[in-house]
């Protein structure tokens, strides 16, 4: 079956060069969509992607507006009689501190070793430019796609994709097609290739505790009022439980319990805790009691503080009693949980906790759905196919923790089964500071999502 | 007796709009001992100083090197058979930040409705600059002081006073004195004049905890692993007990028990809970049980936490594992408490609340002994007549819950006895933004000065 791509691998091996040198152009752009002063370079990214879409040859090209960062639409649709797959990634990336972890700055890419270090490098720009390329080498090459193709390429997914649904229901008629390809995971420790069959929902809220109208002086206040800070941690802290559960009345009512197949199919994934701890830096992990490492990060709901703040943070000493202090909380869904849900629980889980003297408030951020991919579909088992006979080695299915919060949209608004095609090295740092992509990760993924779609053109139309 | 400062009186009257142009002066200077980008300007606001005192005639005028920022050493030896009183106050400041609480600049003084908005326009330049004129005006008008004065301005009082016990011990014999007279201290609610006589010490330490190399993807790590920002909450939570008593084993061994006359004393002190609620804007107070609010904040010992950082700090959403959280603690301490002994108290608790897979450790910042002062000795009497000449009635004795390491070292190191003279207005929002003095009590306190050190004069030599 190799040789039926030759032409296609010499192309994209003959634009190896070029390719990357186009990908680092892409990389400076700091398309970083949870803040509002980088508007500007989103857009920037989302006119960067539309005229390499051109280029490649695709049509009806579109910086469409949603409110936010635009998302940029193209497609293909002349292959008669072949299915039409929606192709989803994301431009932007999360923003980049802290800024004085980047060996180089994030936005001024580095190649080295193999890997391009880089905010961005793999999640998701890597896909963005994977996606392109690989139609740019079929209409370069053979003149046509093998199958018809729809690309969304969103600008808001690391800000909890804020406007998307509404744009998706808005453009229900134009986006029909028979299946979603969502580009945005990667591959299991080890770099073992994956097709990740699971992922978490979130819901990111963040905590407000404020207390006098000032910061007060700790010697003339100190043990007569409330200190923000102090509820603040006593606050977080009565949200677990030393055993590891979440202790929010009502959190795991909606959470089903994992069957005994999923759970002896996640034991027999080649996991190595020891390695797993060795490249994080930690000496010992912990997680809810009852369940393994790999079901705690992928199958369990969760919740973490992703930042806390508040009073004095400098060298030396300041001696006050802060008036605010601060947290932003992030749960991470499973099964029929729902972000609302999850929210006024919590909510009504910190209220009994807030004591007098203090105002604590909760602000719902962002949230998105968890949802699960078929294995046994003919899409999945032609990924699975694909990915073998690129890098030599069958994929695991995995339960991913993280959240894209556009896969369930495409199930419960456009009514299409979604797969889950990505290439993420799995220790690229995604959201650390250091963010990096293997560089051969990228380019046999691009040689994969070639034969991918040369795979879809021969299921059946309309999939079911 | 008002007849025979007339003189003096009108000195100070005439020459009120050009002090006040001088004193903002000073202000203007940012004095930040804690922070080391500010070292110059604490140089700068000592040359200031030493300038004033040799412009008023004062004699031996040193910038006296400590290692840090340098104490201001002046001196008038001239008074035969008077006693030697030795003058403490600061020059160095709080940090401003938060900067954008502040009305105007906190470096821009701003006088409006009688006061004066700055950092540092209480505490402690209100006084530097008060002690200064007050011996211009001794000198300028009668050539002379009716006591014997050494100036001790120190720099690094807001940031600890890390060097000044070793400088008091190197120059004790330059140092001898009958008394030491100690002005960082003010008024009680209500701006009623009053006499400090018990200061809080202090333990000031900053505690870290750390987890992973980098922050980490909380989807693609959340649940199997330590959050460092959960164990930083989790461990300032289990510092209290929810009697508000500090949960730290044997942290109040060394804390007597108030008397009985002690507590009646406290409890005739005309306080209003409610005006002092309003004052800082919570609706409710909350301290250890069992005490009154003075108490608490007075004479029981406490444990605040001053600041606290981890993760992300922006708008909108960042989803990670902070790698790092931390905190800073200040300790007030009463009675036999000792700073090095309640750091170790500390530290043996974080140690039993630290889990595995996190490090954590303390770090001892500052500290300083708390002190009693004398309410019986002939030069608190002295000040209490003057005091009460000067702004027409008697003044309270109250024990403040700030600290002034110093304090204890003047009697510990050089054996005096020591006054707490001070005027700031107690809503002056010291350590806060937008600082403040009233004027009247600035212009009265340096009336009551110029008297105070004529009532010192008739005191015996060598007071015992």
């Amino acid at each position: 079956m190799s040789d039926a791509f030759a032409d296609l691998d010499a192309h994209v091996e003959a634009n190896a060069a070029a390719r990357l040198t186009d990908f680092l152009e892409l990389l400076r752009i700091p398309s970083i969509s949870a803040l509002p002063e980088h508007a500007g370079d989103c857009r920037l990214a989302a006119s960067w992607i539309a005229d390499r879409l051109r280029s490649a040859g695709l049509e009806h090209v579109e910086l469409a507006e949603t409110g936010g960062s635009p998302v940029v639409y193209a497609d293909w649709l002349h292959a008669r009689g072949a299915p039409t797959v929606l192709l989803y990634a994301h431009y932007d990336v999360q923003p980049a501190d802290p800024l004085e972890h980047w060996v180089k700055p994030p936005f001024d890419p580095r190649v080295e070793d193999g890997h391009v270090y880089a905010r961005g490098a793999a999640d998701d720009k890597s896909h963005i430019h994977m996606l392109i390329s690989a139609a740019q080498a079929w209409l370069a090459v053979r003149g046509r796609l093998p199958i018809n193709l729809k690309f969304v390429f969103e600008g808001e997914e690391e800000s909890g994709s804020a406007n998307l649904d509404r744009w998706l229901e808005a453009n229900q008629a134009r986006l029909g097609a028979d299946l979603a390809v969502v580009s945005d995971t990667g591959f299991f420790e080890g770099n073992l290739p994956a097709i990740t069959t699971g992922l978490r929902g979130m819901m990111y809220a963040q905590l407000d505790v404020r207390g006098s109208h000032e910061d007060l002086h700790s010697g003339g206040y100190g043990g007569s009022v409330r200190n923000p800070a102090t509820v603040l941690a006593e606050i977080l802290a009565g949200l677990h439980r030393p055993d590891g559960r979440v202790d929010v009345p009502g959190f795991y009512d909606d959470v089903r319990m994992p069957s005994e197949t999923e759970r002896a199919a996640s034991a027999r994934l080649p996991f190595d805790e020891g390695e797993y701890m060795a490249s994080i830096g930690v000496d010992a992990l912990f997680g809810e009691v009852g369940y393994t490492t790999l079901e705690r990060r992928g199958i369990r709901p969760t919740l973490d503080v992703c930042g806390l703040w508040g009073g004095f943070q400098g060298e030396g000493s300041k001696t006050i009693i802060p008036a605010t202090a601060h947290a932003k909380i992030s749960c991470r869904l499973v099964s029929d949980q729902d972000p609302q849900r999850v929210f006024a629980q919590l909510q009504d889980r910190i209220k009994a906790l807030a004591p007098e003297g203090v105002r604590v408030t909760l602000t719902f951020i962002n949230g998105g759905l968890p949802s699960l991919m078929p294995t046994d579909h003919p899409a999945t088992k032609a990924a699975a196919r694909c990915i073998e006979e690129v890098f030599g080695r069958a994929p695991l299915y995995v339960s991913e923790g993280g959240s894209i919060p556009v896969t369930a949209s495409f199930g419960s608004i456009l009514g299409l089964p979604v797969i889950l095609l990505g290439f993420m090295n799995p220790d690229c740092g995604a959201h650390a500071p250091n963010e990096s992509l293997r560089l051969d990760n990228w380019e046999a993924g691009l040689r994969t999502t070639v034969r991918y779609w040369e795979a879809l053109a021969s299921l059946p139309d309309r999939t079911p």
